[in-house]
């Protein structure tokens, strides 16, 4: 089943279920009218959801066609977006990039941050920022969206509480992180508004490619239309998507609607830190990766940050080449002065 | 006006308003069901519920009882909750008990973390820990609640956009923050649910002691029934509200129903960190602070953490010795194993 948040003014838009090839959706808010209100009310929601996502293929409910564009984040503003970094060939390139290294724990013991979700963009809606020099930068990452979860979950409980899946574009401003980190408190103006995309759909509908904690496909990121990353999604993954939960969950309760993501995804390839597309390698998720390869080959980062004007597009095809969750396109602008 | 979201089985509670005394209340929902609805419409809902409170106060509506045991947090869960560490003696105290010195730039440039807000505690909620070691502590803080911010927001819109006032228990574990903040990307495990007072009050119903940015108010914090802290969340606060809100929008937009809060509050008094209550000094809002004072004094702790059984209380009195807000009050439980 693949769900979607349609434009219609509201805050969180309407609630409409999708046809597996993204073409065709129908009306859901007569079972509930946003879905957060269908997360809120999963057990009873779901099988009615999941009925009239059979009648839609059956063509036998009223259908409209679905423009990706129409459609804002599944969750257009959720109350927890608690971001992992689960692919440490990512976090080693980007750690490396400032002089860091790595810490051996971080391969035991998960890093995640507390994100904000009060504003998310939608996945065609520009990425603005204020000054070129912010350093703007994709980050493509898998997000699932869960139940509620108690406190001191179980990798099992954690497991059955991933109720469905999407992409993310966790927008970062590379130029703001050093002094921000620097400041001991983590990610705040460093991190502005994320995307996702267009439909969310349940790990079920994915088939094979989920195996119960990881995605196995690869995650297109294409940067002015080039392909850029390639990589494998269930590749290089240290914690599995129930791992990061349980830990999200060591010392609080997640409330249903929670959103846990993956962290950039990043294979490292057969030798060391991964090879761009260009060279034959599986690319990356974010420009950062990039920079730091060029300046490990180099000595000096070639491929700038993101520029007015450039735009990114992130999404994901299964093995026959369908798009599986809907593209996030956006472009960047400079935000305009108030 | 002061509002309330009362405990009724749903998950955001039902809106109603309470009267100045706190004794009486009134149902609000047919004008708003929830406090986050009321937030997502506040230009056309606030002059509405302003007409229920005058009547309220002139017993021309039906009203209740208002029992403080009864109301969830204001927002039980919030989009965006956003804590500021504004009373500048608390961070340095707080950094000199982990053996850091405060950056001078602390003193221009506001540090602000993400905090989680998707499952906050009811006022009168026990605080589970897992583990007694994990050091549990409180943090008396004030808070306000915005309506919509724009990214770029200047610190006029940012006053403008304040709507509500209220009071914080930013529940922190002392012991899990060290290996945490030394990961690099903040808190999370270390920084569990928070509980907010049982009201939350207009900006407008605080009279002289709101001056559009501060809250010129003895905090009174209460460990185990004992004074522990009666700092005035107006006085040693460096950065005001609408800077923080500033701060928090300069790269991002943010939802109506943005929690942002002020850091525990902290008096430096005459000369120095400040004095414990039973010396005759304004005391602390947090135990960590007791604590530095005392290595400072003695070289050793002697104040421990919030134990099983410790019981917190954190209010607000007004000149006529009223409370403003209720009061917080939690106790501190072992958390049951699942």
């Amino acid at each position: 089943m693949k769900l979607a948040s349609l434009k219609d003014g509201s805050r969180d838009g309407k609630l409409v279920v999708v046809n597996d090839q993204l073409t065709y959706c129908t009306d859901a808010t007569h079972i509930a009218p946003t879905l957060q209100s269908a997360l809120d009310r999963w057990v009873r929601v779901r099988p009615k959801l999941e009925l009239i996502a059979e009648s839609l293929s059956h063509e036998a409910v009223p259908a409209t066609r679905f423009h990706e564009h129409d459609a804002l984040s599944p969750l257009p503003r959720a109350y927890q977006w608690a971001d992992g970094s689960a692919y440490l060939n990512h976090v080693e390139l980007v750690r490396k990039a400032r002089g860091a290294e790595m810490p051996e724990s971080f391969r035991t013991d998960p890093l995640i941050y507390q994100g904000g979700s009060d504003a998310f963009l939608a996945p065609r809606d520009p990425i603005a920022v204020a000054d070129a020099a912010f350093g703007a930068d994709m980050e493509g990452e898998i997000a699932v969206i869960t139940g509620d979860v108690r406190m001191g979950a179980t990798l099992e409980q954690a497991r059955d509480a991933i109720l469905l899946v999407m992409l993310v574009n966790d927008v970062s401003l590379r130029g703001l992180i050093p002094d921000e980190l620097g400041k001991g408190f983590g990610f705040f103006q460093s991190k502005p508004s994320s995307a996702f995309s267009p439909v969310a759909v349940t790990p079920e509908s994915l088939g094979d490619a989920w195996d119960g904690g990881k995605l196995h496909l690869p995650l297109h990121v294409d940067l002015n239309g080039n392909a850029f990353g390639r990589a494998n999604s269930g590749v290089d993954m240290a914690f599995d998507f129930p791992q990061l939960i349980a830990h999200a969950a060591k010392t609080r309760a997640l409330t249903a609607g929670t959103i846990i993501g993956s962290g950039t995804v990043s294979n490292r390839g057969d030798s060391g830190p991964g090879k761009p597309v260009a060279d034959g390698g599986a690319g990356y998720s974010c420009i950062a990766e990039q920079r730091m390869i060029e300046t490990l080959q180099t000595g000096t980062p070639k491929t700038p940050f993101l520029q007015f004007g450039d735009s990114v597009r992130i999404e994901m095809l299964d093995k026959t080449g369908h798009s599986v969750f809907g593209a996030i396109e956006q472009t960047v602008e400079q935000a305009v002065k108030v």
